[in-house]
């Protein structure tokens, strides 16, 4: 969905199962106040551009006349090398945990060496589940008052996209440039990985069936694997099956 | 109003004029976000209060029921003793000019050795006049983006809000403990995987393998792997060489 080409771009943000038009409507404000004009949509409600959605988008009816609503996350974030999941707690996936401070400026870093990134922001209600998570190469936690925690939702985009402004200019410490893998070659290692394992009896307890796929996902996509590494783990993949020994796959 | 016993409290956030109630409803939530929880209100609409400003609100009603509404700005800010106006751009009126980050270190630096501080937000529409900066010591203006300044009211009172929440020197998100794979732990993953591959005859080509080697040692050693993620790495390398399909390794 975000091509190579969208390398040097700022973050697009990925409103995922969002339940309220004026809540997409503010985030656009939010968003275009701070330069980040691309917005995917992964099922958002039927009216979620009605009157009341472009009203509080105010003068940023450009930001949602140019969102995308995407069929599913893995489509929204596959062209994406890095994804941000916005989270107001942990949820037992490991993952590194960044203020948004930390991510906006770590997105910075790497927007400068052409990657494209995301920041995904769940429901209203419960925020991102795990099978969403698991999609993400870090957690973003927002250090709300241990008060009250809940934040809504546009205000949370809105934060997140001023640290996006404030970081910006900010000189990459490493500037080695490598060719990360995107989020759709590692899902297709995930899934490729699980399927092999499956047929292998690596899941042989019914009841952790689950658990486990979630976990070998989580860790496939939360690797910073390159491209050539991911190819690489296909052909280990493939040879200690014994299936193309040493052999390259397509 | 704010009396001199108010040094050492978070600064009182002072809306002039707004004009909507469900504007109010949502600063109360994202000040309560952040810790700050005492609103006063100048010149309110009459239904400030009403059913969908309580609704934005959120869990922060306690903010709007606890709102003082004041007469006149004097007479909100009678008791501060350094007041912050949100701005969007210079009204030719000399003023330190600060960014919020600026603005809310500032203020926790005076909330420290006891001063009471306010932070000043206008009408959507027009923002402050003259008349009401003149009575702050300085402004505090967002860094939007150049293309569209013109920020939601909750929206920027939640910006400063954070700003004054991390200025406070707020402790880190807590990241979830994990632990971390030794370097002895992944060298030793490195050496069974290649010994493994070595038998399934990944290094057919000889005069790549000593290239090849390096290359699965550097991979998996720089791999960011936690303990228990190594050993699902030997797991997967045992089940997918049919060694002992789902088991535990020693």
């Amino acid at each position: 969905m975000i091509g190579r080409s969208g390398g040097g771009e700022a973050p697009a943000f990925v409103f995922v199962r969002p339940q309220l038009g004026v809540n997409i409507g503010a985030a656009a404000r939010g968003m275009k106040n701070f330069g980040i004009g691309r917005m995917r949509l992964v099922s958002p409600p039927e009216n979620w551009c009605g009157t009341d959605a472009v009203a509080r988008a105010s003068g940023a009816a450009d930001v949602l006349d140019g969102a995308v609503v995407c069929d599913s996350l893995e489509d929204a974030v596959s062209g994406s090398h890095f994804v941000y999941a916005t989270t107001v707690r942990q949820r037992g996936l490991w993952k590194p945990v960044l203020s948004p401070r930390e991510a906006m400026r770590d997105a910075a870093a790497r927007v400068g060496v052409g990657q494209a990134v995301s920041v995904l922001f769940g429901p209203e209600r419960t925020g991102l589940c795990n099978d969403e998570i698991v999609l993400a190469n870090a957690v973003v936690t927002v250090p709300t008052s241990p008060a009250f925690r809940s934040m809504n939702l546009a205000h949370c985009a809105t934060l997140i996209a001023y640290e996006w402004h404030i970081g910006r200019g900010v000189p990459r410490v490493d500037a080695e440039v490598t060719e990360t893998a995107s989020i759709a070659a590692r899902c297709a290692l995930a899934m490729h990985m699980i399927t092999d394992l499956e047929a292998c009896g690596y899941f042989d307890v019914p009841e952790d069936v689950e658990a486990k796929r979630l976990y070998l996902k989580n860790m496939l996509i939360r690797l910073d694997l390159t491209e050539a590494e991911v190819k690489t783990m296909h052909r280990i993949r493939k040879t200690l099956r014994g299936k193309t020994p040493g052999g390259s796959e397509s």
